[in-house]
């Protein structure tokens, strides 16, 4: 791309850094600042710079925050007992938004992935142990996506509270509410079979 | 969404105003720039900042420039008796990559459309019928894409120049080179068939 202008080539290029949007892309989104007023340009640098410099991961949980202990953490009325190991803040919000959950979380920051460099070292998965050891925690509810590394992940973990008096348990694998049989695939049905429920469980 | 920070909320809110971005997107940009250095964001943020406060329109032809006159009207080896106009910055870069013109560039700054809100006085035009009334422009061509919008905008300026010495023309409409015939729709292939050129022009 031959560009009429200096500043509007540094801008494309920055933004074209971002995941999943190109150059093209990225030349659309600036042109369209470029037609708002630039108090809005402002605000937009203004928050995102606010967000990387201020930004907390809560001491307990190790979730996004805007304080050391989160509010989920800081809740007296959600039980400690329980507590629910996820990827990121996004599978924070996702169970927060169904109500069903009344436990504590514990954020990884990840799953293991060797093909992307992320060892167990990189995840939070030392606290979690730590937390564990304590004693308080009588279950983890392991909440990972149904991946590969969500299940090496798992697995790892799994392996180390082995030895410590927690049940472990995983959520449930299966068809989606909604979704036609006909179009599942032989995994999660053959799973949502070998792993059935009493019917009186599921009203 | 519930976010458990504001300042995370507030960028996410930031982002998502960018035309084709929703939430989710913008949280998952938002969140891949908080795994990033956090140069990378200042980074960012100042660029954008720079364009909106810096960037100027060439007093020329109106496209987006670092300096009073962009390089293409400061280039003493274009031709300035030939006057191609657009839409915007894009369309420049887009024919400029060709290396086929070798005029100047007049840059409307947008097409008429009343859906919008966009009316001949919020465009270049004026600018334009100036230039021309100076006397030194033998052509001018249309090079705006062609819809409604396209089309009346062309239809406008027509009319204005109609009365001035000056040559008008359009960008030739017809099927794509590599298109297939049986895909084209019947009024491009219409037109490529009314418009048809001697084939030793084609070669």
């Amino acid at each position: 791309m031959n560009f009429s202008s200096k500043l509007l080539e540094n801008a494309v290029n920055e933004v074209s850094q971002l995941p999943g949007i190109g150059k093209r892309t990225a030349l659309r989104l600036v042109l369209h600042l470029l037609k708002q007023p630039a108090s809005q340009t402002h605000q937009l640098s203004a928050s995102l710079n606010n967000l990387v410099n201020d930004i907390k991961l809560c001491k307990k949980c190790h979730n996004i925050s805007d304080v050391e202990i989160c509010e989920i953490c800081a809740n007296p009325s959600r039980n400690s007992e329980i507590i629910c190991v996820v990827e990121d803040v996004r599978d924070v919000m996702a169970i927060e938004n169904t109500s069903q959950f009344k436990g504590l979380y514990h954020v990884l920051g990840g799953k293991i992935s060797p093909i992307e460099g992320i060892g167990p070292q990189n995840l939070t998965i030392d606290s979690l142990i730590e937390k564990v050891k304590e004693g308080l925690v009588k279950e983890v509810i392991f909440a990972l996506s149904s991946t590969i590394e969500g299940d090496t992940t798992n697995f790892y973990i799994y392996k180390q509270l082995e030895k410590l008096a927690v049940k472990t348990s995983t959520i449930a694998r299966g068809i989606a509410v909604g979704d036609e049989l006909e179009y599942a695939d032989e995994v999660t049905l053959g799973r949502s079979i070998v792993n059935r429920i009493p019917f009186e469980n599921s009203l």
